[in-house]
């Protein structure tokens, strides 16, 4: 049987604070002059498209309604919206976009609100157009096994959808729960079966997108190789909707696998995780479906947020954990896969300690200590996340060169600027995630660890977004992160598909 | 072990005949009257970046020596250049084009020139730009698996080298004796491994592209995961070169499989076909790395050019052929996989007949008869090939649809205007290759064929080019097959990264 994980949503703990205005963090953003500000004309239009229970509007963007479009789930992006819309068809999107391109008023496209780099909130009164109510899963064809689906079905639904049928999406994230279809198509989102199951660049067949001027752009493909000219859809995977709106979906899905098996193991050092990798590469191969990993801090960050006391899955203190998982055809074989495996790592030394998911149930279980700890990270206080990739082995010297520059600086610790320093990721994909607490807020807090962060990065040729999207968050870095001919291309392109740029202003490509 | 095939060339037999020019074939393409024609002084400024044996220039374009470049492998398309260079470097190729643009002097981006679509081919006079002189591989890592090439390396040498690291191209082709990387990338090509692998916009990392004014866009990633901005290099990946001439490419490579298993089995029927593939699915699963089909006629045309008697590797006469191969890394677990597939083929009366490769030997003797089929098509006279791609069901009834229309017109046959008209492909990934020879040069003939074809494929929601590339074989069909709306950001983006139009005109959008 396959497994199901549930989303932790942490968001009534992160709405007791407000965080500040995004544009204050950011002081170099300023409103562009050029975009109108909303009239009550405009409302009245909206009200002739839109019913009215799908039309969100206050002139107080701090209402409690509006505050939960205006701010993201890990409280570090606010906006200044005074409307939000929820429009329920793709024609819909059409007539409102055509509309705001028309009026020159800034929009900013937003799904679950489950992002990390402010991508899906407005910087200051850019009205948002939320996909929450289109949700329909418009089709699927189980000979293919291609879905195709509005943008806002949320992936956990999808997933359950295609689970009946045999079928499973080609993407889980820990935000499932909430996120959205076309949002993890617009932030290019990777996810925990990446390593198995590739990019959405090479999943998603197909794409619906409302162009700037409302012009609708049907790309729906459902065939799995199609070379007739330009691939388009591409332009609009990861373009965070600064270049259209993704109304529609169509996706290849891979089939159900019969057997899934889950282990944990204990190891004492980044160059044994590194082996350990290396090991169930050559022994798992094309059964493996997940590599991921931990430090001992990330579980400490997680029992501290514990509710209930539950123990670990593995006792002692370990400096890593890593978390493998398999997806096969065969039961038998993948379990004589997985325990060769497992024997070699305890023979040659590599794990000192390790435990193999009895069921489903323990599976879920030893997956939600991976999954608890961005959520975790953020109950604790003001959470800074990086996503970084990088050459493998250089993962993990990136959090101990952090951790030792602050430390030298006296900025580490409890009741320091930061705390809860931690490291962990997909191993498979050369991704890690390092997050640390902000115990005072201050513009100088944040932008000391970015700095340090992003030119480590930058000098190691890694990327300072492997999956979370560039936002608002890291613009300020694309200069250092992109050569000019990189940049000026993104520019010419934005251009010439949103030539007033109305659509996300502020967002990916740096001013000139 | 993991077997090699070869590509049995058959160019030697193409070049007896010269096709006619490929605008005269297609009387609406004419010389666009805002591209220079080369001077005296031009051959002079490449001489100054060139050293003169890199140089091919000669008034005739008939001259022995530019002919095989003047003319694709199927001999369907011939273009008129005077002009061939041969870059060896990623500058050479950037100040040729500077000047190109400079200039306004059209030029046509060539590779290992296998291509289908007479993409790598002049329509007039385009200056063409050969890789073959820029075969370095430049980098691989063996922990990531990423290897960092030239665009000219050949797709088998580039094998060859990986196969060796104990990886593999997660690309395999019949015309990979021949053709280029830069221009597999160019055509977005699929091949054989499709189903397993996935697509190249999936694979490629990173490109290295020369704009069409000779800007370097250096664009190499080897990270598995970026999203720092816009996915660039997506926009090259089967652009056929005509927003840029791909001089590097990332490549993310696959560990060599431990295991590799071929069967061929015989079926009666397209259904059963579908039976079988449907099963392969459900028991091979993650293991199934190709599933390809062809007809009996196929079968009839490679043996009718079979220079010695070799027997076919199934006896008796059957409708069907479907060859398998699996990849996986334990031997006994694949193999008992495969044994119990092909065993529940026959007890379900699906397969009427099959054989399993015992060694590499055989199982390369099994891919030459699915290998044979275009090149010996191409032998037996002038070879009409399509390439499409549709709901699976839907494949060979396009086939009989075709057979019987061209039947009831009595145009089918021996010695009528079309003969040998057969059907193969990949099944696994919807993809259907229709051959047949044309055995009078009409332009009428060619278009009837086309005209039928597309139109059904277009009328079933199917693709007019899976994999082959648009080039200028299908330009005239692109109304057809593409919305007013793709076409127009398809322009869009040609106009403002090639706004001269040089880099390979006519090729895929038509003029507007």
């Amino acid at each position: 049987m396959f497994h199901k994980r549930l989303f932790h949503s942490s968001r009534a703990v992160l709405y007791n604070t407000l965080t500040p205005l995004t544009h204050l963090k950011h002081s170099h953003l300023q409103r562009n002059p050029n975009f109108a500000k909303i009239t009550d004309k405009d409302i009245e239009y909206f009200k002739g498209i839109l019913s009215p229970n799908n039309i969100l509007y206050d002139p107080d963007p701090e209402s409690l309604e509006l505050r939960q479009h205006n701010t993201d789930w890990f409280n570090l992006y606010r906006g200044s919206a005074s409307l939000c819309l929820f429009p329920t068809s793709t024609d819909q999107v059409s007539s409102i976009l055509k509309y705001c391109n028309q009026r020159s008023l800034a929009v900013v496209p937003q799904g679950g609100n489950t992002g990390v780099s402010g991508g899906g909130i407005p910087v200051f009164d850019e009205i948002i157009i939320n996909s929450s109510k289109m949700n329909k899963i418009r089709h699927f064809d189980d000979v293919s096994g291609v879905a195709v689906v509005d943008c806002g079905v949320i992936l956990e639904n999808l997933s359950q959808f295609l689970e009946k049928k045999g079928h499973i999406v080609p993407l889980d994230l820990g935000a499932k729960g909430s996120c959205h279809i076309g949002g993890n198509v617009s932030t290019n989102a990777g996810g925990l079966r990446f390593m198995r199951y590739g990019s959405l660049h090479g999943n998603v067949l197909g794409l619906e997108v409302v162009l700037p001027d409302g012009t609708i752009l049907d790309n729906l493909s459902t065939l799995r190789k199609d070379n007739t000219g330009y691939d388009l859809k591409q332009l609009f995977i990861g373009a965070e909707g600064t270049l259209g709106y993704v109304t529609g979906v169509s996706l290849l899905t891979p089939r159900l696998p019969k057997a899934v098996n889950v282990a944990m193991v204990a190891l004492d050092s980044f160059e044994t995780v590194l082996k350990a990798f290396i090991m169930a590469k050559e022994d798992l191969s094309e059964i493996l479906s997940a590599f991921e990993f931990w430090d001992a801090d990330s579980v400490y960050v997680v029992k501290s947020q514990q509710t209930n006391d539950v123990s670990y899955p593995i006792e002692g203190k370990h400096a890593f954990y890593a978390l493998l998982e398999t997806q096969g055809s065969n039961g038998d074989h993948d379990q004589e896969k997985l325990d060769a495996y497992i024997a070699r790592l305890f023979d040659t030394g590599v794990a000192k300690g390790g435990v193999l998911a009895q069921d489903t149930k323990q599976a879920d279980f030893f997956w939600s200590w991976r999954e608890k700890i961005p959520e975790s990270i953020a109950k604790s206080g003001t959470a800074m996340t990086y996503d970084l990739s990088m050459e493998v082995s250089l993962l993990y010297k990136m959090v101990e060169d952090t951790r030792d520059y602050f430390n030298q600086k006296g900025l580490l610790g409890k009741d320091k600027l930061f705390s809860n320093l931690i490291g962990f990721g997909h191993l498979g994909d050369g991704n890690l995630h390092l997050m640390a607490n902000l115990n005072k807020f201050s513009e100088n807090g944040q932008k000391l660890m970015d700095d340090y962060v992003f030119e480590w990065t930058i000098k190691h040729n890694g990327s300072i977004s492997a999956e979370h999207g560039i936002g608002v968050a890291k613009v300020g870095y694309m200069n250092q992160a992109k050569s000019d001919v990189q940049l000026r291309l993104m520019r010419s392109l934005k251009d010439v598909i949103d030539p007033k740029g109305i659509m996300n202003p502020y967002k990916i490509i740096p001013k000139a």
